[in-house]
C-alpha cells in the first residue's frame, strides 16, 4: 500500500478511468477519489457501483483541491475540458491525460495548463472491447506498459511521481518522445484497428455470404478482427482524427504491401508468399518471449488439453 | 465411447492429424489408428510420442486396410498423395482430406479415386498458431465447426459416416457446396490470414520503430495480428496459390473499404468513422451470441478480475 497522491480526480468515468479507480483501491495509491462524466446516465451508474468517493455534476467541482487529475475522455473532447477546469486546479496540482495520441494533446491541453500546474501526458497501453464505468476492473494495467510522454521543460519531479503512479497501479513505465510516441502508437495500435474495422465491414457487406456464415464461422481467424474492431467507436474516431499522418503513412505502407502480396497471389509466385510468411513467425515468437502473450495455443484462449 | 471405423490411417502429422489422434483416442472413435509423414524426423517424433499405432514409412503401407483414409497435407501435396495411395485403397474405404480450400482439392484428388472408394472432402475449422505432431490436442474440434463439402453424387450413407466421425471427434458439422465453402473461408479465414501478415510485415520493415518497440507494445491490438500471423507458413501459400480467385476478388473488396477510410481519415470526416466503427460492433456481439467466443474482457485473453 503506497499512497502516491492526496485526493485523486478522475474526468471521464470509461474503462480506463473506471480500472483506475479499481486499481487505486487495490494499491491505495489515493486518499480520496472524486469523479466526472458528462452524461448523467454514466454518473448515476457509477454512484450506483460506488466507483468513486465522490461522483460530482460538473469538473469543475471534481477538480476541486485535487492534487491528481485525470482527463479520462476522448482525445478530441481533451482541449474543451482542460479550459474549463483550469480556473479551478489547485497550485501544485498535476495533470495527465490517459489519451492513445499525443501530439494532438499536447497542442490542446498544454496552453490552458496554468502556471504552477504541472502537465505529463500519459498513455497506459491496455484496454478491452468493452467501454463504460462497469467494464473497469483493477487488473487492467498489472504489467502493461503505460507510456509517459513529458513535453519538454517538464518538471522532473512530477514526472517521477505520475510514473510512480503508475507503477502503484501495476503498470510497467516508458518515456518516450510525443512525436514518436504517435508513430509508434500508429503500428502497433491504430492501423491495425482500423484494418481490423474495415475486415468487418467488408464481411458484414458481402451479400453472397450471409452475417449467419460470418459469425459462425469466425473461430477460424476473423474472430479476432472482430475482438479488436468492437472497441469505443468514439475514441477510435478521435484517434484517427488527432493522429492523421502517422496513421495515413502506415497505412501507405501497408497498401503497398498488401498491394505485393496480391500480385504474389495473382502470378503464382509461392515462393515470395512462403517467404513472407515464414518472416512474421519471429516476431510472434519476440512477443512471446517478451512476455507480451502466451504460447497457449488457440490463439491464446483459455482452453482445456486433455490429451 | 462410439468406434465409427476400424482402421484409420492419417497422412501427414501435423497439428490437425495429431489433434485428430488425440481426439479419436479419447473418443474411442477408431478400432486402430495409421500415420505417415514425409519427414523421417516427423515420423521419429510421432512414434517416440505414441501418435499412432503404428507409424509407416511410406504412406502406401499407412492406408492398407484402413477404412477411413484423412489426408492431412498441405492443400498443394494433396493430388500427388492421392495419386500414390489410389491402387492399395481397400474397397469400400473412404478418403476425407481437411484442408482449408476445397474446390482444388475436389480437382486434384477426384481423379485419384478409384470406383468404390467414397471421397469426403471436410474442413475442420479450428487451429492454433502451433505445427507439427506435437502440436495437437484432444479437444481442438470441441464446439468447433467442421463443414463437409460433398461432392455432385457423393455417397449418402458415406457422407453421412463421416460427418458422424466428426461428431464423435468433438465438432459441429454443417455442409457446404464446394464454390460456396471457398467464398466463405476466403472472408472470415484467408483474407484475415493475409492482412495481418500484411501488417506484421509491415511493423518488421518499419525503419523508425524499432522491432523492440513493436514487441514490446504489441499488446495494443497488434499482437492479436501477430497470433495469426504465427500460423503455418506452407499451409497458407497453399491456400492463397489455391484459392486464387476468391482471395483476389476479397481482397479488392478490402481495399475498396478501406481507401474509403483512408480519405475519410484524411478529410477529417469524423461522423463516417464513427458509423463505420459503430456497426462493426453489432457483429462482435453477433459472434459473442453464437458461443464462438467468450465476452471476457483483455480480448477474450486469460485474466483475473480482482476487484
Amino acid at each position: 500500500m503506497a499512497q502516491i497522491y492526496g485526493k485523486v480526480a478522475l474526468i471521464g468515468l470509461g474503462l480506463i478511468a473506471s480500472s483506475m479507480a479499481h486499481a487505486m483501491r487495490r494499491g491505495g495509491v489515493a486518499a480520496e477519489i472524486s469523479g466526472y462524466a458528462r452524461s448523467q446516465a454514466t454518473r448515476d451508474t457509477a454512484r450506483r457501483i460506488q466507483l468513486c468517493d465522490t461522483v460530482c455534476d460538473s469538473a469543475e467541482a471534481a477538480v476541486e483541491g485535487a492534487d491528481l487529475i485525470v482527463l479520462a475522455v476522448p482525445v478530441g473532447a481533451m482541449g474543451v475540458v482542460a479550459e474549463a477546469i483550469a480556473p479551478h486546479l489547485k497550485p501544485g496540482a498535476t495533470v495527465i491525460d490517459v489519451g492513445s495520441v499525443k501530439a494532438a494533446v499536447v497542442e490542446a491541453v498544454g496552453p490552458h495548463v496554468p502556471d504552477g500546474v504541472h502537465f505529463v501526458p500519459t498513455h497506459p497501453m491496455a484496454g478491452t472491447e468493452h467501454s463504460g464505468p462497469e467494464a473497469g476492473f483493477a487488473s487492467l494495467f498489472d504489467n502493461r506498459w503505460t507510456l509517459i510522454v513529458p513535453p519538454d521543460g517538464a518538471d522532473r519531479a512530477a514526472v517521477e511521481r505520475v510514473e510512480a503512479y503508475w507503477q502503484a497501479l501495476g503498470a510497467n513505465c516508458e518515456r518516450m518522445e510525443v512525436t514518436h510516441h504517435d508513430l509508434v502508437c500508429a503500428v502497433v495500435s491504430h492501423i491495425p484497428h482500423l484494418i481490423a474495422y474495415t475486415m468487418v465491414g467488408v464481411a458484414d457487406d458481402l451479400s453472397r455470404v450471409s452475417d449467419q456464415e460470418v459469425i459462425k464461422f469466425s473461430a477460424a481467424g476473423f474472430r479476432d478482427f472482430t475482438r479488436i474492431a468492437a472497441s469505443d467507436p468514439t475514441m477510435w474516431r478521435d484517434v484517427f482524427l488527432t493522429n492523421k499522418e502517422a496513421t495515413l503513412e502506415m497505412l501507405g505502407r501497408f497498401t503497398e504491401e498488401l498491394f505485393a502480396l496480391q500480385r504474389a497471389i495473382r502470378t503464382g509466385d509461392g515462393e515470395e508468399l512462403f517467404d513472407y510468411f515464414t518472416r512474421t513467425r519471429a516476431i510472434r515468437r519476440g512477443i512471446i518471449e517478451a512476455g507480451q502473450d502466451t504460447d497457449a495455443p488457440d490463439f491464446g484462449r483459455a482452453k482445456k488439453h486433455d490429451r
